[in-house]
């Protein structure tokens, strides 16, 4: 398949938002998605990046969604983005991933990716909204 | 007890470096710690750190490591530092505790955070090593 992929501009947000959603709808949880294509444009567009996004430019007017290797080029391109980048330094590429989607589970798998809940037991934990408050609050003041 | 929180200093790199093996071992993990307190001063007290961390100092000789409140008070203090921070827009903290780190997980159950792993499923992947550098060899050339 005929496809490029080159780093997001901010003029690609709404495009991106979108799939935001798409990715959510599939992991059933599309109530969770809160951030606009405003943020996104606030918060990777400026002058400390709060994230970076690499997209596929597909000029096909027909594409199937499996197996047309764009998501391995994806991931192998932030792969190669992160290691060779002289400044980054980077060892490690995580990502979180639902038990139930085996199809992405057997891809990392086939890539030689270690799923670490699996192995060594490692839950993921997340604070937000009213009991992050909370949490700040205790802080001791200085 | 008595004890401050403040922000590490560059200085402080050995002791970190020192307290990130101590919770290696205690996770039964030390062969996984590869960073040297060089790298630790290298990436987190330059232009643009790649980490940031806060100390909790101790006058007392003798501390017990059990209910002394200093864990809490350094988990209150990030969430503190990340949603005071003007400039952060933070709305989530996310870690990672091991299943059968049962103290842990039950503190933070009761400080109102939600297990990922268990009520939503998800698990933690990593590439790192030879299946990392051969997904970035497999990265389309441009």
């Amino acid at each position: 398949m005929n496809f490029k992929i080159r780093r997001a501009a901010k003029e690609d947000c709404k495009d991106i938002s979108r799939m935001i959603m798409d990715l959510a709808i599939y992991e059933k949880m599309p109530d969770q998605v809160k951030i606009s294509h405003e943020e996104l444009e606030r918060d990777g567009f400026c002058q400390n990046p709060l994230f970076e996004c690499l997209v596929a430019e597909v000029p096909d007017i027909m594409v199937s969604p499996v197996g047309n290797g764009i998501g391995t080029a994806l991931l192998s391109k932030v792969a190669e983005v992160r290691l060779l980048g002289k400044k980054k330094q980077c060892v490690r590429l995580q990502l979180s991933v639902l038990n139930w989607n085996t199809p992405s589970r057997d891809f990392y798998a086939a890539k030689g990716a270690q799923d670490l809940t699996v192995t060594e037991g490692w839950h993921a934990i997340r604070f937000d909204g009213q009991n992050l408050d909370n949490l700040a609050n205790e802080a001791p003041k200085d």
